[in-house]
């Protein structure tokens, strides 16, 4: 088989990709020429921490924005691979809430277990990507980046893998240009240590900021306040975690909020969110959305209608991750192996206006969780996959949303989610979360000498 | 005339070329179509001050590099421009090292006699620069940062001006990985406030190892600790900093040196310098230099050899700068009028191995400053420029070494460097600038309230 397939990016998205063709080729199938271009020097994406921030060491926006002390916010039961076990990986049963290095090990236990390595060409950045009408193919320019050479290659299919949390979304608010103290987006923490004995204000009420609030208190800060646009999280925060109105204004170090308060802070800590971000792509391949669950012009949330050939990954607002990563990379396998047809482009603006229509229509996170669950039943359904129970997912993410409302700062201690793909139950962590402040896998699992079992 | 001419960037190199055509249109020639392409929404460049670190609004890396408590680093009267002097611009002798706000504001002070605002446009990246053998033109692909198209234009001529301290060497250490605290690059650092009560590690040699060293220090760092690869600055130091020898690991907090003795630090300082980048250029147009003063390829230190309609500003490692810039850009400008012409590209050659070669023989700071009045005088003798006394700024030069040697701390107080351009003579500051912490136009000039005369 002649044709060319560029994957872009070796994240978890790009890292299914290669998988879901190397499983197919263990079955028989006569592969395509896979190409994945990663422009970091190893593979995992955003799980791949680094103590950088700003640019790298190529010049280049330092992609992670992981930091060093996260922990899994959701169930890991619900991101399981079905082809490759929590059970398989660690060998006997983990607490639901793994911490980065840990869930890291496991993404790479099964990247490592099929040679897909060999695909990836590491430090090689994909600088433009352009369509040629006549013959229907793709130019992708890369750039070395130990040499800074360029080159141009030919593709017939280009698979988008590159994220989207990794460009932030960075609003300007009236006295951040004469702030006294550091003003840092999200994607720049990497240590909560870096702020114990601070008063920090946290603009944002997404998952970041709800988690990066707890983060910065647990290693030490004296206080976090939390500016909402429109409504509060609410949770039962621990003290010293308060959540105000919008910040109206900074005057020196005092932040002025909506509802006439006011409190000094020391350091400003934006939980704005990110963008999708494509800047290698030309304007007709590049997908514009916001961060939501079901992105327009994408069919089955993975091929471009425009031109199917061109796929992206993970490019949804994510409460399903790996395993959903899995059933897009093995959706658009199939296709690039000619084992599905796609309907017209029409059928397929069709569905897409449909599951858009839906989405406007949610009203609560369970409503959009049991979207996401009905996204990845309508992949799965026409997929080889091996059966993951998505039904009893649904209801891990309910419990896990009821978790956090009675315990913020102890939904993570929690065991009891099932397997949904062997049914073994999660034990619960050994020690409080609060109070962990070693995260190291050897902590988590229970196997360093000081930890309590 | 039908010639097109692309400026890329609209900091204080770009504002000299399109200055330097607007000049030459008042005095009668016709010019050329000149469009300048500048990412940021406003100009100055480097000078153009924002609270922003990482990347920008836009999703790029943040250009700027310049802290909010900057001062210049030099007597400002060896960067005066000839046609626009201090006495102009401010109407009566001022102090020799400006903070950051004055000396921008002598910047916009001549760009906006001239209406050269109209060439720029603003919020506009390059991102792809080729070259067509065929009819010797370019094509320059840019992006419209507001709505993401892209376009690409035909161009006669490209005028790079984009700087080169805004991308970030970034080495790594030993333990960085696990290092508890705060590791940033000097780029990304912005209010000497953020460090207050800290123990600072800084890592480098250069001005911005030193500079940053003091203005932390002057803002309350309670300790600073510099290290050097090869040899210390060896100022006399203010109680509290102190050079140590290179980094050689992280252990957690602490940090190790190779000669053995170790120091517990909240922050490490990378002052590791900038890198020449231009991931906008196709490889036969890029320049590839280290830091130097006399760049290789680029005949008069300007016009790229293999093809001199491309041209090069301020890629020298710099002690002129505004000066420097603006007899570059005359150059530029006379070549594209056609008011010079080049040698051949062996001749070319030659002379630049011959500035090549006595650069590498340089021993000295001072050497390297006479080195570069040489590089200033070599252009000047061939332009229509007014008259720059250099023979005087390379004794202000001088003068300005021995200062720092003696004090410092209070090299910046001191008044007594003539105008070469008025002869003017500068005042000594009114305050001393190492308990000057308001470092406001106001408080510089000293036309505060509360300022002594
Ligand atoms: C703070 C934070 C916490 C999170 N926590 C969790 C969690 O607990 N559980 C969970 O399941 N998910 C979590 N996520 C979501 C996470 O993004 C996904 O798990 C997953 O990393 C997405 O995989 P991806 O492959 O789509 O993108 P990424 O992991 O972002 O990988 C994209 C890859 O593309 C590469 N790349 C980008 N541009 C180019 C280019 N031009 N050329 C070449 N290569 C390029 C990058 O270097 C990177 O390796 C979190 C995300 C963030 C930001
Ligand atoms: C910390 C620091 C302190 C300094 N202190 C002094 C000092 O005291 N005195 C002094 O004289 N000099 C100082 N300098 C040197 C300073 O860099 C020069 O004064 C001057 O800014 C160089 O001008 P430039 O136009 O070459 O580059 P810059 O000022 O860097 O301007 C380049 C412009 O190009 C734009 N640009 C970049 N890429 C693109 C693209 N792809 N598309 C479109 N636009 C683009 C940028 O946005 C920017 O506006 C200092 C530099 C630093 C980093």
């Amino acid at each position: 088989m002649a044709s060319r397939v560029a994957v872009i990016g070796a994240g978890p998205g790009g890292l299914a990709q290669l998988h879901a063709f190397a499983e197919a080729g263990k079955n028989g199938a006569e592969l395509p020429e896979l190409v994945c271009f990663e422009k970091q020097s190893d593979w995992g994406g955003m799980w791949n921490y680094t103590w950088r921030t700003g640019v790298d060491e190529a010049g280049d926006p330092v992609h992670a924005s992981m930091y060093r002390h996260l922990w899994s916010n959701g169930p890991k039961e619900c991101l399981e691979f079905a082809d490759y076990t929590f059970d398989e990986h660690f060998g006997k049963p983990i607490p639901s809430y793994p911490p980065r290095e840990v869930l890291y090990d496991y993404l790479l236990g099964r990247a490592r277990k099929n040679d897909i390595r060999k695909y990836i060409q590491f430090g090689t950045a994909v600088r433009w990507v352009s369509h040629n009408a006549e013959k229907n193919t793709f130019n992708v320019t890369v750039e070395d980046l130990k040499t800074g050479d360029h080159r141009t290659e030919e593709f017939d299919y280009v698979i988008v893998s590159t994220g989207h949390f990794s460009v932030p979304n960075m609003p300007d608010f009236p006295g951040f240009e004469q702030f006294p103290g550091r003003i840092l987006h999200s994607h720049d923490f990497r240590d909560s240590r870096e702020f114990a004995g601070q008063d920090l204000l946290i603009i944002g009420s997404s998952y970041s900021a709800e988690d990066l609030a707890l983060q910065v208190k647990k290693y030490g800060a004296n206080s976090v306040t939390i500016s909402y646009r429109t409504a509060p999280m609410g949770f039962a925060w621990p003290e010293g975690i308060t959540e105000v109105p919008l910040l109206t204004r900074l005057d020196g170090n005092t932040a002025h909020f909506a509802d006439g308060s006011s409190r000094r802070v020391d350091t400003i800590l934006l939980c704005t969110g990110y963008r999708h971000h494509f800047p290698f792509l030309e304007n007709s391949l590049r997908l514009r959305t916001k961060n939501v669950l079901y992105p327009d012009n994408l069919y089955k949330g993975v091929f471009w209608v425009d031109n199917p050939n061109l796929m992206y990954l993970a490019m949804q607002d994510l409460y399903y991750t790996f395993t959903l990563f899995d059933a897009q990379a093995w959706y658009a396998r199939d296709y690039v192996l000619g084992r599905v047809n796609l309907p017209s482009a029409d059928q397929m603006r069709e569905e897409i206006a449909s599951w858009r229509a839906r989405e406007e229509a949610l009203s609560s996170m369970m409503e959009a969780v049991e979207f996401q669950a009905d996204h990845l039943r309508d992949l799965l359904q026409n997929l080889d996959y091996p059966k993951f129970d998505v039904d009893m997912t649904v209801e891990h993410f309910r419990t896990w949303l009821g978790h956090k409302q009675e315990d913020i700062t102890g939904y993570r201690n929690r065991g009891g989610f099932a397997s949904p793909v062997t049914g073994t139950v999660s034990p619960a962590l050994h020690t409080s979360w609060w109070e962990m402040l070693d995260d190291s896998p050897e902590a988590f699992l229970g196997e360093s000498a000081g930890s309590a079992k």
